[in-house]
């Protein structure tokens, strides 16, 4: 594989991706967890003395280094090659990760993941083999780190990269990928549609620690030359060949837009906004024939188990605003991916189930609780939704606020939207807005599930607010770069670093170091809290005369909080 | 009053707060609805011919036209000096908006309000009268145009500006206001602790057309030189006239932080982090006794009736982190509030209450029960919350996705909160940037609880989309100026304003035509759905061959929406 990539790179000009190191985050060093032949990568964020150090996974490989051409095109290590080689050795089974964990069998790859969640390997298995979560790792991509996605997971987050025939460079499309790892993309979809469409992927996959997923039909459709007409299914499992071969972990699938669905999206406001969507609906009407990803999704299968590539089964249908949310073609096709699921997981192919698009804030329950029935709790994989339509350059905001809400009711992972959707493809700076908008929104939802753990960094970051410390409150935070610069803008001196204040409110107003006094006088008689109710506080009176009632002379932080 | 308004703003250099023109929204212009003497102005933008044009509610006043120094130290027009100076010749009544709305009496400011939000003037005198809507307008502000909070209302916004010691300086903060106005704030609070304190709030109301809300609790602590133990309730009544003579209409008291509550904050992970809250329990445990604003919050509604001011009651011991959220401290404060609530009620005083903070989304909608419980309906009034703590730099996002679920649970006004929260004063940007993440979450929040008309704006947005009406798209948007910006990132040529694609997908790929196609199809020969779907189809097939395929030559919008 590696001679078929190396061929590959070749194709476009080396110089044109050396790239440069991606800076660092501050006080943070990469660190490994081990079981056995698993080492599973963080990132440890170290804080002042006397405070514990805090880990966050870290999903960016070697690529916070600097990355000539010569080694993009050599591609990362390939640190899955010895696993999935003594899997291959064996007899004819079914290598897929279902199929292992069917058969109680616990991969070196279901340990990573374990080690990572901070769950048990047991766990891991035991939910794959129900179809709750999957581990999107082709067996061509040696080079991913696994990943697990479900719903009692760690809210996921995916970023959308790729070029178009307007505009991009491969170059650009690997800093894109690069700078998406950098702020937190969990897996990245290649949705390339224009030039080089198979060098441009060849060099993300390559160099990507994270798993891959694309939408076959583009490609196919480039094939027969843009023509929706012509495609058929020979086309079609020629181009997933093509793709699985070189070790797309994900595949976008458009096989629940069926015939007799079409009409239901006519009396829409936006009718089909799903490009795969359009291309099959397009296909239909012209033959006047049934969808061949339907009518053939048992070839279809065969691929993808052949190399355990993952089903994202498409919704082609759904709403592209406000007032086409959960209408009958939306649901109509929800109720045909629950029946292609079954017949999946009858291969042992894992599956998840793409969601919505447009929804208003009160309907979005619905569509998690129907798609948790319809598909039995195999992964759910939405975009957004977006809670308004009147928000254009702003998406990622009326999106983030859909996808928290929608990972709370148990979405396993959230597809990105960035601030340019609807208007323009996005640039480096859009990817970190939409990446950290969409890391804020699964924490959130991890949070809100009452995920174990997930509050530790809550809580570490709002110590370090409260006592000031606030070089450790930019580390924690998910970006370090932007907290450090917008505290810089006004108060740049190092000394500031060290401030009980900083510009919002200046040196003379504060809030937070009472309680700490209050605290410590507690502690200090061993009362309890109620005795110190009733009790303590005329001796406190005095006591805080004493000291001079000094606790306020400094400042803590928070205009708007702070009135 | 214009007298003393002109002696205080002669007090900073006037050359200073010369504003420029702000800019206006392209193909907008300014209209009034008008219902007697009432005139109640609407931003209309329009469209492509053919096309209805679409009524926003402006709070801009003049600000849209350049304002000179002169014209700033003049003040606006007192629209409701009439009003005002009407009801004062009449005897001694009692002149709050409540009190006239439970007299059965329909004010102007009841009727202006109406047409602003097309509701009838009886509904909304009942909601003043019965304490589940405000109208915060003091006499003392007759620049000020009506607006009413309330749960069955819109979802207002709130924009916090203000100086600190550290930065800022008047022309600033006329200035902020002034922004904060072009994007859509509904109301403004002035949070100024710095110099100039009186001034600056001064040259604020006589220019603001919306209402204007403070914490005199700050200018009282300036008062005393900032030792919170010199405090008393003599000081805060002579700042309460002051400010109310100035027109606040307003006032932020933090009269539920009790004694004994203080305690409760002790084990928390971040403390008091409200700046009068912490004032507040600082006087307490100083003096061990109780807070003066609440042992003599009778004497405050004497100055509050007199002006018609109305209460914000401050929630001084919300949560500063996920870690605090829903705790003891707070909740206890809050059945202070509900006691406060009646009390001020009993002088038909009006009152909202003030709301966290930082809450995770599984405890939001326990804040908005027990609230409407407690408070009896009152008006919530929220300070996002934010549901994570975890990335500061992005705290408008964090926050908005709390703000938009709070408001659909039935939170009346929102609070802003900028990127810049937790690290510095807010900028132009950073205010901007506030302000639209708010005014997303609050259209977010009507359209979630299914307010009259709210999806009309969603409709018509998609509507323009979904035809490639570009620029209607912009201009109906909440922030035209940056969609246009980000479309003209990568396609800026005049002609790409009519083209059925943008550079994220490229002329090639497209996904909406068809479901126009299908319509007229359906509507031209008279057909039901149904039908369409039984008989139409082999037709169609065949008309669509003969049609060449070619729906699919131009090309729609959306990446990550499109795959």
């Amino acid at each position: 594989m590696q001679k078929d990539a190396k061929k590959s790179l070749n194709v476009v000009d080396a110089k044109a991706v050396e790239l440069e190191p991606l800076g660092p985050f501050a006080a943070s060093k990469r660190v490994h967890l081990e079981d056995g032949d698993v080492r599973v990568p963080f990132r440890e964020v170290s804080v002042c003395a006397g405070q514990e150090t805090f880990r966050v996974y870290d999903t960016t490989g070697p690529h916070f280094e600097s990355r000539s051409a010569a080694e993009l095109a050599a591609g990362l290590p390939k640190l899955r090659e010895d696993w999935v080689n003594a899997r291959i050795a064996r007899d004819g089974e079914n290598r897929t990760q279902m199929a292992y964990a069917r058969r109680g069998e616990i991969t070196a790859e279901m340990r990573f993941v374990a080690l990572r969640e901070n769950m048990s390997p047991e766990f891991v298995r035991d939910e794959i083999a129900c179809g709750r979560a999957i581990l999107p790792n082709n067996m061509k991509h040696p080079e991913s780190e696994p990943m697990v996605i479900g719903k009692n997971f760690l809210v996921k987050v995916n970023a959308n990269i790729g070029n178009s025939l307007v505009t991009s460079s491969i170059a650009e499309e690997v800093d894109k990928l690069r700078w998406s790892l950098k702020w937190g993309a969990d897996t990245v979809m290649d949705l390339s549609t224009g030039k080089n469409i198979h060098e441009t992927r060849e060099w993300i996959i390559r160099n990507s620690p994270v798993p891959i997923g694309t939408v076959p039909i583009y490609q196919a459709l480039e094939k027969v030359k843009g023509k929706a007409e012509d495609l058929n299914i020979d086309v079609f499992l020629e181009t997933l060949i093509e793709q699985a071969e070189q070790g797309v972990d994900y595949f976008t699938i458009h096989a629940g837009v069926l015939l007799r669905y079409i009409p239901l999206t006519r009396t829409r406001t936006t009718g089909i906004v799903s490009r795969g969507g359009s291309i099959m609906a397009k296909w239909c009407l012209h033959h006047h024939k049934e969808n061949f990803l339907y009518t053939e999704f048992e070839r279809i299968c065969e691929i993808m188990k052949r190399y355990d590539v993952a089903f994202s089964l498409g919704d082609g249908l759904r709403p592209g605003s406000i007032a086409d949310a959960n209408d009958r073609a939306q649901f109509a096709e929800l109720e045909t991916l629950g029946e292609l699921t079954d017949i999946a997981w009858k291969h042992d192919i894992q599956v998840m189930i793409e969601g919505p698009g447009h929804v208003p804030m009160h309907k979005i329950k619905e569509n998690v609780d129907l798609q948790m029935k319809i598909c039995k709790e195999a992964p759910f994989y939405t975009l957004g939704p977006l809670v308004t339509d009147i928000a254009p350059g702003y998406d990622h905001i009326t999106s983030a606020i859909g996808a928290a809400m929608i990972g709370w009711f148990g979405t396993a992972m959230l597809c990105y939207v960035t601030p340019k959707e609807h208007l323009g493809l996005p640039n480096r700076q859009d990817v970190r807005d939409g990446v950290v908008a969409y890391k804020i929104a699964a924490h959130a939802a991890d949070l809100a599930k009452g995920h174990p753990g997930a509050q530790a960094r809550d809580n570490a970051l709002s110590k370090a607010r409260f006592e000031f410390r606030w070089e450790d409150q930019f580390n924690l935070s998910l970006d370090p770069d932007k907290a450090r610069e917008f505290h810089d803008e006004t108060l740049p001196a190092p000394g500031a670093k060290g401030a009980h204040f900083c510009s919002m409110c200046g040196p003379q107003f504060c809030s937070m170091k009472i309680t700490q006094d209050l605290a410590a006088y507690a502690n200090e008689r061993g009362l309890s809290e109620e005795e110190a109710i009733a009790k303590g506080l005329d001796e406190r009176a005095g006591a805080f005369r004493e000291a001079g009632g000094a606790i306020y002379a400094n400042e803590a932080s928070a205009s708007a909080e702070e009135e």
